[in-house]
């Protein structure tokens, strides 16, 4: 069975490019393997969405009988046996992995949320003082020096490209995209690195399409 | 070769009883694994804790030759082939650690790191208005609510007590610290559930008594 990949039916502009099936769809085209995208509406949340994701979040995939969610898990469910998550590597890019989905992303979205909450207080809430956001941004970019030193002589995190890169390279790209990784060369060339893999580019030109097309949708429902 | 977990030679009182070698402490006690215990200088930190450990944080094992650091890793390191990440439970199990160590982690420190800031500025940072903290609060509350009805009608889970229980009742244990976990009943047996198993209640103790020697170490080097 061809496998499944959940994601919302629409968003806003601001999170395309982020939203999490993005990570689902490079790993499914780093290996070569077809999917089909299915949705959830959005806003309300569905009660099958309730039943297949507890936290209401995307993505979810359908790998035969199995309903599987959380990223970092997918990731591991469909690297394993594969040259993304290789056997001999198993410990190392699992630690790489919670690296990215832990340490930094923490200390990522600590800072991203007060950043969102400027622009988008209606999803984020009241923005925080001036000097809250700054020390946030402090401890986000101690971890981002201390990644730096650990990639600086190193093409991947863990030996060749793996589950673990994809994972880290998505947590940093929401930071590039917030213009707070200019101060850290080796983590731009690093995500450069990344996004240029054709894998990548395809996984994003889908994940954009499926927005432009749910846009088409809404403006049909909209005007029929 | 006996297993060795490294935490922190001395912590002020705050973080104790919630600093992670206390989950690898847990899991090995689980296992009945016997592990001897080393120590990094918290302050300031050592070129040996970078060296093993990029971020400088803890815990680090070591296990023959392998070096591991971040607890999610180290968790399926050691429950790998264990009743504590079946095989046939390998997807479902990992699922639940990464929604322990990323949805809700992430959600719960969020607004933890606001509070300890009320508290410890000089480590947290500025207090954040009430109003920010308040909105980081009702964000965490959405996602305890969602574990609530996800484990309703379960003991543990992931069917038996597995990896994912030790990282979520750890990310939980946080906020019953925090006096903010007593509108969830079903969590609170929940942790309740776990922390009663004499596992727990070993490690835990092995963890305190590490930080009374600690206290008693350094007023005989200041007396001395």
């Amino acid at each position: 069975m061809t496998l499944t990949v959940f994601t919302f039916d629409w968003l806003p502009e601001f999170p395309r490019g982020f939203v999490r099936d993005l990570r689902v769809r490079w790993i499914l085209e780093e290996l070569g393997r077809p999917y089909r995208v299915d949705t959830f509406p959005a806003h309300p949340k569905s009660q099958r969405h309730h039943d297949m994701q507890p936290f209401a979040q995307v993505p979810v995939v359908q790998d035969d009988d199995l309903t599987l969610f959380e990223s970092g898990a997918i990731l591991m469910h469909l690297g394993e046996g594969t040259a993304l998550l290789p056997v001999t590597k198993r410990a190392e890019v699992t630690q790489w992995l919670f690296a990215a989905l832990n340490t930094v992303e923490l200390s990522v979205m600590h800072w991203v949320n007060m950043v969102l909450a400027e622009r988008v207080p209606e999803f984020f809430g009241p923005a925080p003082a001036v000097e809250v956001v700054a020390h946030a941004r402090q401890e986000m970019e101690a971890k981002l020096e201390a990644l730096q030193d650990a990639i600086a002589d190193k093409a991947w995190l863990a030996g060749n490209f793996s589950i673990a890169d994809i994972a880290m390279v998505e947590v940093l790209r929401v930071v590039e995209a917030e213009d707070a990784l200019r101060g850290f060369p080796i983590l731009v060339a690093y995500v450069d690195r990344a996004t240029s893999r054709p894998a990548f580019q395809k996984a994003m030109a889908d994940h954009m399409q499926h927005w432009h097309a749910a846009d088409t949708a809404q403006a049909a429902a909209t005007t029929a």
